[in-house]
Protein backbone atom coordinates (compact mmCIF):
# COMPACT_ATOMS: atom_id res chain seq x y z
CA UNK A 1 0.00 0.00 0.00
CA UNK A 2 1.47 3.22 -0.81
CA UNK A 3 -0.70 6.17 1.01
CA UNK A 4 -4.62 6.62 -0.53
CA UNK A 5 -6.33 5.02 -3.68
CA UNK A 6 -7.70 6.99 -6.55
CA UNK A 7 -11.24 7.89 -6.44
CA UNK A 8 -12.40 7.44 -9.69
CA UNK A 9 -15.92 8.60 -10.77
CA UNK A 10 -18.74 7.68 -13.72
CA UNK A 11 -20.85 10.31 -15.36
CA UNK A 12 -23.22 10.71 -17.79
CA UNK A 13 -27.09 10.70 -18.30
CA UNK A 14 -29.83 7.83 -18.49
CA UNK A 15 -28.58 4.91 -20.24
CA UNK A 16 -25.18 6.44 -21.87
CA UNK A 17 -23.33 3.21 -20.96
CA UNK A 18 -22.19 4.08 -17.10
CA UNK A 19 -22.43 0.55 -15.95
CA UNK A 20 -21.29 -1.32 -19.29
CA UNK A 21 -18.43 1.51 -19.04
CA UNK A 22 -17.75 0.85 -14.83
CA UNK A 23 -17.44 -2.97 -15.38
CA UNK A 24 -14.50 -2.76 -18.17
CA UNK A 25 -12.82 -0.38 -16.48
CA UNK A 26 -12.78 -2.32 -13.30
CA UNK A 27 -11.96 -5.73 -14.96
CA UNK A 28 -8.68 -3.60 -16.80
CA UNK A 29 -7.66 -2.14 -13.05
CA UNK A 30 -8.13 -5.43 -11.98
CA UNK A 31 -5.67 -7.22 -14.32
CA UNK A 32 -3.22 -4.61 -13.57
CA UNK A 33 -3.48 -5.68 -10.05
CA UNK A 34 -5.01 -3.08 -8.67
CA UNK A 35 -7.11 -3.15 -5.34
CA UNK A 36 -10.59 -2.18 -6.48
CA UNK A 37 -13.93 -1.05 -4.52
CA UNK A 38 -16.83 -0.53 -7.43
CA UNK A 39 -19.83 0.86 -5.78
CA UNK A 40 -22.43 3.31 -7.10
CA UNK A 41 -25.02 6.58 -5.87
CA UNK A 42 -27.49 7.11 -4.61
CA UNK A 43 -26.62 3.88 -2.81
CA UNK A 44 -23.60 1.54 -2.02
CA UNK A 45 -24.31 0.79 1.66
CA UNK A 46 -27.65 -0.44 3.38
CA UNK A 47 -28.89 2.49 4.74
CA UNK A 48 -27.90 4.49 1.37
CA UNK A 49 -29.75 1.83 -0.50
CA UNK A 50 -32.60 1.83 1.99
CA UNK A 51 -32.46 6.37 0.83
CA UNK A 52 -32.06 5.19 -2.99
CA UNK A 53 -35.44 2.95 -3.04
CA UNK A 54 -36.99 6.59 -1.16
CA UNK A 55 -35.78 8.59 -4.17
CA UNK A 56 -36.34 6.31 -7.22
CA UNK A 57 -40.08 5.05 -6.14
CA UNK A 58 -42.61 6.19 -8.80
CA UNK A 59 -45.16 8.13 -5.98
CA UNK A 60 -48.28 10.07 -6.30
CA UNK A 61 -46.93 12.77 -3.66
CA UNK A 62 -44.56 15.17 -6.09
CA UNK A 63 -41.10 15.38 -4.37
CA UNK A 64 -39.76 18.46 -3.14
CA UNK A 65 -36.37 19.35 -5.11
CA UNK A 66 -34.79 20.40 -1.97
CA UNK A 67 -35.96 16.94 -0.23
CA UNK A 68 -34.60 15.21 -3.17
CA UNK A 69 -31.31 17.34 -2.63
CA UNK A 70 -31.04 16.15 1.09
CA UNK A 71 -31.93 12.53 0.44
CA UNK A 72 -28.80 12.63 -2.50
CA UNK A 73 -26.47 14.09 0.49
CA UNK A 74 -27.74 11.70 3.16
CA UNK A 75 -27.12 8.88 0.82
CA UNK A 76 -23.48 9.99 0.02
CA UNK A 77 -23.09 11.06 3.54
CA UNK A 78 -23.29 7.20 4.76
CA UNK A 79 -21.60 5.99 1.64
CA UNK A 80 -18.59 7.71 2.23
CA UNK A 81 -18.38 7.49 5.58
CA UNK A 82 -19.11 3.95 6.09
CA UNK A 83 -17.64 2.33 2.49
CA UNK A 84 -15.31 5.15 0.37
CA UNK A 85 -13.46 6.91 2.75
CA UNK A 86 -12.13 3.78 4.88
CA UNK A 87 -11.51 2.44 0.92
CA UNK A 88 -9.42 4.79 0.28
CA UNK A 89 -7.81 5.42 3.42
CA UNK A 90 -6.79 1.38 3.38
CA UNK A 91 -5.01 2.54 -0.40
CA UNK A 92 -7.63 0.68 -2.44
CA UNK A 93 -9.17 2.50 -5.70
CA UNK A 94 -12.78 3.20 -5.78
CA UNK A 95 -15.06 3.35 -8.92
CA UNK A 96 -18.25 5.02 -8.59
CA UNK A 97 -21.59 4.63 -10.71
CA UNK A 98 -22.43 8.46 -10.16
CA UNK A 99 -21.35 10.94 -7.37
CA UNK A 100 -21.61 14.88 -6.74
CA UNK A 101 -21.46 15.67 -10.46
CA UNK A 102 -24.79 14.01 -10.89
CA UNK A 103 -26.11 16.52 -8.38
CA UNK A 104 -25.40 19.40 -9.92
CA UNK A 105 -26.47 17.88 -13.55
CA UNK A 106 -29.85 16.37 -12.16
CA UNK A 107 -30.44 18.67 -9.14
CA UNK A 108 -29.05 21.85 -9.98
CA UNK A 109 -29.60 21.56 -13.96
CA UNK A 110 -32.14 19.47 -14.48
CA UNK A 111 -34.48 20.82 -11.53
CA UNK A 112 -33.08 23.91 -11.87
CA UNK A 113 -32.08 24.20 -7.95
CA UNK A 114 -29.21 27.11 -7.20
CA UNK A 115 -25.99 25.34 -7.59
CA UNK A 116 -24.61 26.98 -4.33
CA UNK A 117 -27.22 24.58 -2.55
CA UNK A 118 -25.21 21.96 -3.80
CA UNK A 119 -21.80 23.09 -2.82
CA UNK A 120 -22.84 24.05 0.52
CA UNK A 121 -24.32 21.16 1.06
CA UNK A 122 -20.94 19.34 -0.70
CA UNK A 123 -18.40 21.28 1.58
CA UNK A 124 -20.66 19.85 4.59
CA UNK A 125 -20.63 16.52 3.55
CA UNK A 126 -17.27 16.01 1.37
CA UNK A 127 -14.74 18.25 3.44
CA UNK A 128 -11.83 18.36 0.98
CA UNK A 129 -12.58 14.76 -0.78
CA UNK A 130 -13.55 15.35 -4.55
CA UNK A 131 -12.78 12.78 -7.19
CA UNK A 132 -9.38 12.02 -8.67
CA UNK A 133 -10.70 11.35 -11.97
CA UNK A 134 -14.14 11.64 -13.37
CA UNK A 135 -15.05 9.78 -16.63
CA UNK A 136 -17.97 11.42 -18.34
CA UNK A 137 -20.37 9.47 -20.80
CA UNK A 138 -21.47 11.48 -23.17
CA UNK A 139 -23.92 10.87 -25.82
CA UNK A 140 -27.23 12.76 -27.31
CA UNK A 141 -29.84 12.44 -25.16
CA UNK A 142 -32.44 10.59 -26.64
CA UNK A 143 -29.94 7.62 -27.56
CA UNK A 144 -29.31 7.12 -23.97
CA UNK A 145 -33.45 7.52 -23.27
CA UNK A 146 -33.76 4.40 -26.01
CA UNK A 147 -30.58 2.01 -24.68
CA UNK A 148 -32.36 2.73 -20.91
CA UNK A 149 -35.88 2.00 -22.29
CA UNK A 150 -34.78 -1.26 -23.51
CA UNK A 151 -34.47 -2.27 -20.11
CA UNK A 152 -38.05 -1.93 -18.67
CA UNK A 153 -39.92 -0.07 -15.69
CA UNK A 154 -38.88 3.55 -15.72
CA UNK A 155 -38.05 5.17 -11.98
CA UNK A 156 -38.87 8.60 -11.28
CA UNK A 157 -36.02 10.26 -12.82
CA UNK A 158 -36.73 8.16 -16.08
CA UNK A 159 -39.95 9.93 -16.12
CA UNK A 160 -38.69 13.31 -16.62
CA UNK A 161 -39.20 15.15 -20.15
CA UNK A 162 -36.25 15.63 -22.62
CA UNK A 163 -35.64 19.55 -21.61
CA UNK A 164 -34.68 17.76 -18.40
CA UNK A 165 -32.04 15.94 -19.57
CA UNK A 166 -30.67 18.17 -22.34
CA UNK A 167 -30.25 20.28 -19.02
CA UNK A 168 -28.63 17.51 -17.55
CA UNK A 169 -26.17 16.95 -20.45
CA UNK A 170 -25.40 20.70 -21.12
CA UNK A 171 -24.68 21.12 -17.22
CA UNK A 172 -22.57 18.12 -17.40
CA UNK A 173 -20.82 19.06 -20.06
CA UNK A 174 -19.96 22.27 -18.69
CA UNK A 175 -18.58 20.55 -15.41
CA UNK A 176 -16.16 18.95 -17.65
CA UNK A 177 -14.91 22.13 -19.12
CA UNK A 178 -14.56 24.02 -15.69
CA UNK A 179 -12.42 20.81 -14.63
CA UNK A 180 -10.94 19.72 -17.06
CA UNK A 181 -8.01 18.36 -15.46
CA UNK A 182 -10.26 16.08 -13.62
CA UNK A 183 -12.73 15.09 -16.54
CA UNK A 184 -12.36 12.71 -19.36
CA UNK A 185 -14.75 12.95 -22.31
CA UNK A 186 -15.91 9.72 -23.76
CA UNK A 187 -18.13 9.81 -26.79
CA UNK A 188 -20.36 6.91 -25.84
CA UNK A 189 -22.47 7.21 -28.80
CA UNK A 190 -19.88 5.56 -30.81
CA UNK A 191 -19.98 1.70 -30.67
CA UNK A 192 -19.18 -0.29 -27.53
CA UNK A 193 -15.61 -1.83 -29.12
CA UNK A 194 -14.86 2.46 -29.50
CA UNK A 195 -15.70 2.98 -26.48
CA UNK A 196 -13.93 0.55 -24.73
CA UNK A 197 -10.72 1.68 -26.48
CA UNK A 198 -11.34 4.68 -25.12
CA UNK A 199 -11.38 3.48 -20.92
CA UNK A 200 -8.31 1.48 -22.35
CA UNK A 201 -6.03 4.74 -22.74
CA UNK A 202 -7.37 6.02 -19.68
CA UNK A 203 -6.73 3.06 -17.68
CA UNK A 204 -3.48 2.94 -19.30
CA UNK A 205 -2.96 6.77 -17.64
CA UNK A 206 -4.27 6.46 -14.84
CA UNK A 207 -1.91 3.30 -13.56
CA UNK A 208 1.37 5.18 -15.51
CA UNK A 209 0.55 8.61 -12.98
CA UNK A 210 0.07 6.15 -10.23
CA UNK A 211 2.95 4.07 -10.81
CA UNK A 212 4.58 7.40 -11.27
CA UNK A 213 3.54 8.25 -7.61
CA UNK A 214 4.72 5.31 -5.92
CA UNK A 215 8.20 5.71 -7.45
CA UNK B 1 -59.21 33.94 7.50
CA UNK B 2 -57.22 36.69 8.55
CA UNK B 3 -53.50 36.06 7.49
CA UNK B 4 -51.18 33.19 8.49
CA UNK B 5 -52.14 30.47 10.83
CA UNK B 6 -50.06 29.87 13.99
CA UNK B 7 -47.47 27.18 13.97
CA UNK B 8 -46.72 25.87 17.51
CA UNK B 9 -44.00 22.89 17.85
CA UNK B 10 -44.41 20.14 21.00
CA UNK B 11 -41.00 19.60 22.23
CA UNK B 12 -39.32 17.11 25.21
CA UNK B 13 -37.33 14.18 25.35
CA UNK B 14 -38.46 10.26 24.67
CA UNK B 15 -42.31 9.84 26.27
CA UNK B 16 -42.53 12.73 28.33
CA UNK B 17 -46.02 13.54 26.86
CA UNK B 18 -45.86 15.51 23.89
CA UNK B 19 -48.69 13.47 21.86
CA UNK B 20 -50.82 13.04 24.97
CA UNK B 21 -50.29 17.03 25.19
CA UNK B 22 -50.53 17.25 21.30
CA UNK B 23 -54.12 15.81 21.76
CA UNK B 24 -55.21 17.86 24.33
CA UNK B 25 -54.30 21.45 22.87
CA UNK B 26 -55.60 20.16 19.86
CA UNK B 27 -59.14 19.20 21.19
CA UNK B 28 -58.84 22.55 23.50
CA UNK B 29 -58.55 24.70 20.36
CA UNK B 30 -60.56 22.72 17.77
CA UNK B 31 -63.58 23.68 20.75
CA UNK B 32 -62.65 27.59 20.23
CA UNK B 33 -63.64 27.15 16.35
CA UNK B 34 -59.94 27.33 15.14
CA UNK B 35 -59.12 25.78 11.83
CA UNK B 36 -56.27 22.89 12.83
CA UNK B 37 -53.87 20.60 10.76
CA UNK B 38 -52.37 18.37 13.67
CA UNK B 39 -49.13 16.35 12.07
CA UNK B 40 -45.69 15.15 13.72
CA UNK B 41 -41.68 14.97 12.48
CA UNK B 42 -39.86 13.16 10.96
CA UNK B 43 -42.90 12.19 8.84
CA UNK B 44 -46.21 14.41 8.05
CA UNK B 45 -46.48 13.34 4.22
CA UNK B 46 -46.01 9.86 2.09
CA UNK B 47 -42.91 10.83 1.38
CA UNK B 48 -41.77 12.08 4.98
CA UNK B 49 -43.21 9.30 6.43
CA UNK B 50 -41.03 6.91 4.03
CA UNK B 51 -37.92 8.80 5.58
CA UNK B 52 -39.29 8.22 9.16
CA UNK B 53 -39.22 4.32 8.52
CA UNK B 54 -35.34 5.03 7.02
CA UNK B 55 -34.33 6.65 10.30
CA UNK B 56 -36.12 4.90 13.14
CA UNK B 57 -35.66 1.59 11.79
CA UNK B 58 -33.05 -0.41 13.89
CA UNK B 59 -30.41 -2.01 11.58
CA UNK B 60 -26.57 -3.44 11.64
CA UNK B 61 -25.32 -0.72 9.95
CA UNK B 62 -24.36 1.92 12.53
CA UNK B 63 -25.91 5.21 11.12
CA UNK B 64 -23.88 8.25 10.03
CA UNK B 65 -24.58 11.32 12.25
CA UNK B 66 -24.28 13.21 9.12
CA UNK B 67 -26.51 11.15 7.14
CA UNK B 68 -28.98 11.13 9.74
CA UNK B 69 -28.84 14.87 10.02
CA UNK B 70 -29.79 15.33 6.38
CA UNK B 71 -32.42 12.78 6.00
CA UNK B 72 -34.21 15.00 9.32
CA UNK B 73 -33.47 18.06 7.09
CA UNK B 74 -35.06 16.23 3.84
CA UNK B 75 -38.36 14.62 5.37
CA UNK B 76 -38.81 18.36 6.90
CA UNK B 77 -38.37 20.26 3.52
CA UNK B 78 -40.98 17.43 2.29
CA UNK B 79 -43.07 18.06 5.39
CA UNK B 80 -43.13 22.05 4.54
CA UNK B 81 -43.60 21.98 1.04
CA UNK B 82 -46.71 19.55 1.08
CA UNK B 83 -48.31 20.28 4.81
CA UNK B 84 -47.27 23.33 6.75
CA UNK B 85 -46.68 25.74 4.58
CA UNK B 86 -49.75 25.03 2.39
CA UNK B 87 -51.62 24.69 5.67
CA UNK B 88 -50.50 28.09 7.58
CA UNK B 89 -50.74 30.43 4.44
CA UNK B 90 -54.24 29.07 4.02
CA UNK B 91 -54.70 30.78 7.72
CA UNK B 92 -54.71 27.37 9.02
CA UNK B 93 -53.21 26.59 12.79
CA UNK B 94 -50.36 23.50 12.61
CA UNK B 95 -49.53 21.49 15.87
CA UNK B 96 -46.72 19.89 14.97
CA UNK B 97 -45.29 17.03 17.29
CA UNK B 98 -41.53 17.96 17.26
CA UNK B 99 -39.93 20.52 14.80
CA UNK B 100 -36.50 21.63 14.17
CA UNK B 101 -35.65 22.28 17.98
CA UNK B 102 -35.77 18.19 17.88
CA UNK B 103 -32.56 18.00 15.63
CA UNK B 104 -31.04 21.10 17.80
CA UNK B 105 -31.59 18.57 20.79
CA UNK B 106 -30.91 15.07 19.18
CA UNK B 107 -28.29 15.75 16.27
CA UNK B 108 -25.98 18.51 17.94
CA UNK B 109 -27.38 17.89 21.91
CA UNK B 110 -27.57 13.97 21.52
CA UNK B 111 -25.06 12.95 18.77
CA UNK B 112 -22.74 16.39 19.86
CA UNK B 113 -22.45 17.30 15.96
CA UNK B 114 -21.80 21.21 15.31
CA UNK B 115 -24.96 23.27 15.94
CA UNK B 116 -23.93 25.18 13.52
CA UNK B 117 -24.44 22.71 11.01
CA UNK B 118 -28.16 22.70 12.15
CA UNK B 119 -28.53 26.24 11.43
CA UNK B 120 -27.08 25.77 7.94
CA UNK B 121 -29.19 23.47 7.72
CA UNK B 122 -32.77 25.29 9.53
CA UNK B 123 -31.76 28.09 6.77
CA UNK B 124 -31.77 25.98 3.97
CA UNK B 125 -35.08 23.98 4.39
CA UNK B 126 -36.98 26.54 6.38
CA UNK B 127 -35.96 30.32 5.10
CA UNK B 128 -37.25 32.79 7.59
CA UNK B 129 -40.03 30.27 8.68
CA UNK B 130 -40.03 29.19 12.65
CA UNK B 131 -42.51 28.39 15.41
CA UNK B 132 -44.95 31.29 16.90
CA UNK B 133 -44.82 29.24 19.66
CA UNK B 134 -42.83 25.99 21.44
CA UNK B 135 -44.85 23.86 24.56
CA UNK B 136 -41.45 22.19 26.10
CA UNK B 137 -42.55 18.73 28.24
CA UNK B 138 -39.92 18.44 30.49
CA UNK B 139 -39.46 15.77 32.78
CA UNK B 140 -36.19 13.62 34.36
CA UNK B 141 -35.12 11.62 32.09
CA UNK B 142 -35.35 7.88 33.57
CA UNK B 143 -39.11 8.87 34.09
CA UNK B 144 -40.17 9.45 30.19
CA UNK B 145 -38.20 6.15 29.29
CA UNK B 146 -40.26 4.73 31.83
CA UNK B 147 -43.29 6.20 30.28
CA UNK B 148 -41.72 5.28 26.12
CA UNK B 149 -40.67 1.44 27.73
CA UNK B 150 -44.33 1.20 28.30
CA UNK B 151 -45.34 0.96 24.64
CA UNK B 152 -43.24 -2.15 23.34
CA UNK B 153 -40.12 -2.28 20.97
CA UNK B 154 -37.95 0.48 20.66
CA UNK B 155 -36.45 2.48 18.13
CA UNK B 156 -33.05 3.58 17.21
CA UNK B 157 -33.13 6.38 19.13
CA UNK B 158 -35.28 4.95 21.86
CA UNK B 159 -32.03 2.95 22.28
CA UNK B 160 -29.61 5.69 23.51
CA UNK B 161 -27.33 5.59 26.77
CA UNK B 162 -28.95 8.06 29.52
CA UNK B 163 -25.98 10.28 29.16
CA UNK B 164 -27.38 10.65 25.33
CA UNK B 165 -30.80 11.31 26.71
CA UNK B 166 -29.52 14.07 29.67
CA UNK B 167 -27.81 15.92 26.47
CA UNK B 168 -30.84 16.05 24.74
CA UNK B 169 -32.88 17.39 27.76
CA UNK B 170 -30.18 19.93 28.89
CA UNK B 171 -30.41 21.25 25.21
CA UNK B 172 -34.11 21.53 25.42
CA UNK B 173 -33.79 23.68 28.36
CA UNK B 174 -30.95 25.79 26.83
CA UNK B 175 -32.91 26.61 24.19
CA UNK B 176 -36.34 27.42 25.75
CA UNK B 177 -33.49 30.26 28.23
CA UNK B 178 -32.23 31.56 24.68
CA UNK B 179 -35.59 31.91 23.53
CA UNK B 180 -37.91 32.54 26.19
CA UNK B 181 -39.97 34.40 24.18
CA UNK B 182 -41.26 31.50 21.76
CA UNK B 183 -41.21 28.89 24.39
CA UNK B 184 -43.39 27.32 27.51
CA UNK B 185 -41.87 25.08 29.35
CA UNK B 186 -44.44 22.70 30.99
CA UNK B 187 -43.56 20.42 34.04
CA UNK B 188 -44.23 16.64 32.93
CA UNK B 189 -43.37 15.10 36.00
CA UNK B 190 -46.67 16.15 37.11
CA UNK B 191 -49.59 14.32 37.24
CA UNK B 192 -51.96 14.23 33.98
CA UNK B 193 -54.67 16.71 35.34
CA UNK B 194 -51.65 19.36 36.52
CA UNK B 195 -50.14 19.22 32.89
CA UNK B 196 -53.75 19.53 31.21
CA UNK B 197 -54.47 22.94 33.34
CA UNK B 198 -50.92 24.20 32.40
CA UNK B 199 -51.76 23.29 29.00
CA UNK B 200 -55.38 25.26 29.49
CA UNK B 201 -53.29 28.43 30.29
CA UNK B 202 -51.31 28.63 27.36
CA UNK B 203 -54.23 27.73 24.87
CA UNK B 204 -56.48 30.82 26.09
CA UNK B 205 -52.85 32.74 26.06
CA UNK B 206 -52.72 31.84 22.33
CA UNK B 207 -56.49 32.50 21.48
CA UNK B 208 -56.31 35.63 23.08
CA UNK B 209 -53.72 36.90 21.54
CA UNK B 210 -54.75 35.89 18.47
CA UNK B 211 -57.90 37.50 18.33
CA UNK B 212 -56.00 40.92 19.75
CA UNK B 213 -54.33 40.02 15.92
CA UNK B 214 -57.83 39.84 14.32
CA UNK B 215 -59.11 43.50 15.73
N1 LIG C 1 -21.57 2.18 -26.68
C1 LIG C 1 -22.70 1.45 -26.66
N2 LIG C 1 -23.28 1.07 -27.81
C2 LIG C 1 -24.43 0.36 -27.79
N3 LIG C 1 -25.05 -0.05 -26.67
C3 LIG C 1 -24.50 0.29 -25.50
C4 LIG C 1 -23.30 1.05 -25.42
N4 LIG C 1 -23.01 1.23 -24.10
C5 LIG C 1 -23.97 0.61 -23.40
N5 LIG C 1 -24.88 0.05 -24.24
C6 LIG C 1 -26.09 -0.69 -23.85
O1 LIG C 1 -27.04 0.31 -23.43
C7 LIG C 1 -27.78 -0.14 -22.30
C8 LIG C 1 -27.57 0.84 -21.15
O2 LIG C 1 -26.20 0.73 -20.71
P1 LIG C 1 -25.81 0.92 -19.19
O3 LIG C 1 -26.75 0.17 -18.30
O4 LIG C 1 -24.36 0.68 -19.05
O5 LIG C 1 -26.10 2.48 -19.06
P2 LIG C 1 -26.11 3.36 -17.76
O6 LIG C 1 -25.57 4.69 -18.17
O7 LIG C 1 -25.47 2.67 -16.63
O8 LIG C 1 -27.69 3.46 -17.50
P3 LIG C 1 -28.44 4.02 -16.20
O9 LIG C 1 -28.37 5.51 -16.31
O10 LIG C 1 -29.83 3.54 -16.33
O11 LIG C 1 -27.70 3.45 -15.02
C9 LIG C 1 -27.29 -1.54 -21.99
O12 LIG C 1 -28.16 -2.44 -22.60
C10 LIG C 1 -25.90 -1.59 -22.63
O13 LIG C 1 -25.52 -2.89 -23.05
N1 LIG D 1 -48.23 13.63 32.92
C1 LIG D 1 -48.32 12.30 32.77
N2 LIG D 1 -48.40 11.50 33.83
C2 LIG D 1 -48.44 10.15 33.68
N3 LIG D 1 -48.43 9.53 32.51
C3 LIG D 1 -48.34 10.29 31.40
C4 LIG D 1 -48.27 11.70 31.46
N4 LIG D 1 -48.18 12.18 30.19
C5 LIG D 1 -48.19 11.11 29.38
N5 LIG D 1 -48.29 9.98 30.10
C6 LIG D 1 -48.30 8.60 29.57
O1 LIG D 1 -46.94 8.32 29.21
C7 LIG D 1 -46.89 7.57 28.00
C8 LIG D 1 -46.11 8.34 26.98
O2 LIG D 1 -46.85 9.51 26.60
P1 LIG D 1 -46.80 10.09 25.13
O3 LIG D 1 -46.95 9.02 24.13
O4 LIG D 1 -47.73 11.26 25.05
O5 LIG D 1 -45.30 10.62 25.14
P2 LIG D 1 -44.45 11.16 23.93
O6 LIG D 1 -43.61 12.26 24.50
O7 LIG D 1 -45.32 11.50 22.79
O8 LIG D 1 -43.58 9.88 23.62
P3 LIG D 1 -42.62 9.65 22.30
O9 LIG D 1 -41.39 10.44 22.56
O10 LIG D 1 -42.35 8.20 22.31
O11 LIG D 1 -43.42 10.11 21.12
C9 LIG D 1 -48.34 7.33 27.58
O12 LIG D 1 -48.71 6.08 28.05
C10 LIG D 1 -49.11 8.45 28.31
O13 LIG D 1 -50.43 8.09 28.59
MG1 LIG E 1 -26.23 2.22 -14.73
MG1 LIG F 1 -45.23 10.79 20.77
Amino acid sequence: MSGRGLFITLEGGEGVGKSTALAHVASRLGDAGVPLVTTREPGGSALAEDIREVLLAVREEPVDDLAELLLMFAARAQHLARRIRPALEAGQWVLCDRFTDATYAYQSGGRELPARWVQQLETLVQGELRPDCTLLLDAPVTLGIERARGRGDLDRFEREQVAFFERVRATYLRLARESSGRYRVIDAGQPLSAVRAQLDVICSELLACENGDRQ
